[in-house]
């Protein structure tokens, strides 16, 4: 991640794309959302859903995955080329989420993550507050979930 | 899940308890959010939280398999009294969502739901949207999260 300082608003990153298996939307919603069209093929056929779907709290997660292992790539980059890295987090929060679209079984979401607003901290002078509008499109160009979320971004020390 | 008419705003309801161990933290996090607070007594000592902490996508997920629980347990109830159970779900998403505090392991958050507005439908009208404010509350009375969602709930029958 670049400091607060190099973050420009209405810069748009893809993070990546995932395919949600109906295997794994089952393990996911077992463990945290339990309800019948996200764990079962006949249950959600008769669902208002007509077929499996994945867990809002899944696509999301999914997100953030993918959102960290960029981070890290970022990361790795600006470390391979004798830079300094800036840390970031933790996140205060997250507004306006919608999920859109159902995400069935065998969809590909991919998420893509636009810088929409930047602040310094009044609270922590060495922080900036950096908030993006993350969307997951599916294979179809439909966008199944977008949401906005505020993070803390390290400025550079001053005087550099 | 009683039906769309029978929710009164203002109703507050206890939705379960869970503690969270430094083992499942990791866990979840190894899965979905792999940053180094979250994974690593040792990264987290030196990070700005100073022990491990549990994502914030973990709290809303435990909240969500707490809140589904209860709604099974209260349709068990009203269908041994031979009610007829309202459809739920799905959800439209979620607004406001503030990590307020860090959830450390060994933690145990109360979680609450409070219904804030109920209104019909527009395009679908045998439902009605229900918004619910939730929190989460730790052993020493601290919020550590909040967040609004909106579902759909059924409307009885017209005429019924």
């Amino acid at each position: 991640m670049t400091y607060f300082e190099d973050i420009v608003v209405g810069e748009r990153t893809p993070v990546g794309r995932h395919r949600f298996t109906a295997d794994e939307i089952k393990a996911f919603a077992a463990r945290f959302d339990p309800q019948p069209f996200h764990l079962d093929e006949t249950a959600a056929a008769r669902s208002h859903f007509g077929a499996l779907v994945a867990s809002g709290w899944h696509t999301v997660a999914v997100w953030m995955r993918l959102t960290v292992a960029q981070r890290r790539r970022l990361a790795e980059a600006a470390r391979a080329r004798g830079e300094s890295v800036a840390g970031i987090g933790p996140a205060l929060g997250v507004r306006e989420m919608k999920w859109l679209k159902p995400v069935y079984a065998g969809d590909e979401i991919a998420y893509e993550n636009e810088v929409v607003e930047t602040r310094f901290s009044r609270s922590r002078p060495h922080l900036g507050l950096v908030t993006i509008r993350s969307i997951g499109v599916n294979q179809r160009g439909e966008t199944v979930i977008s949401f906005l979320s505020t993070t803390f971004v390290e400025r550079r020390a001053t005087g550099e």
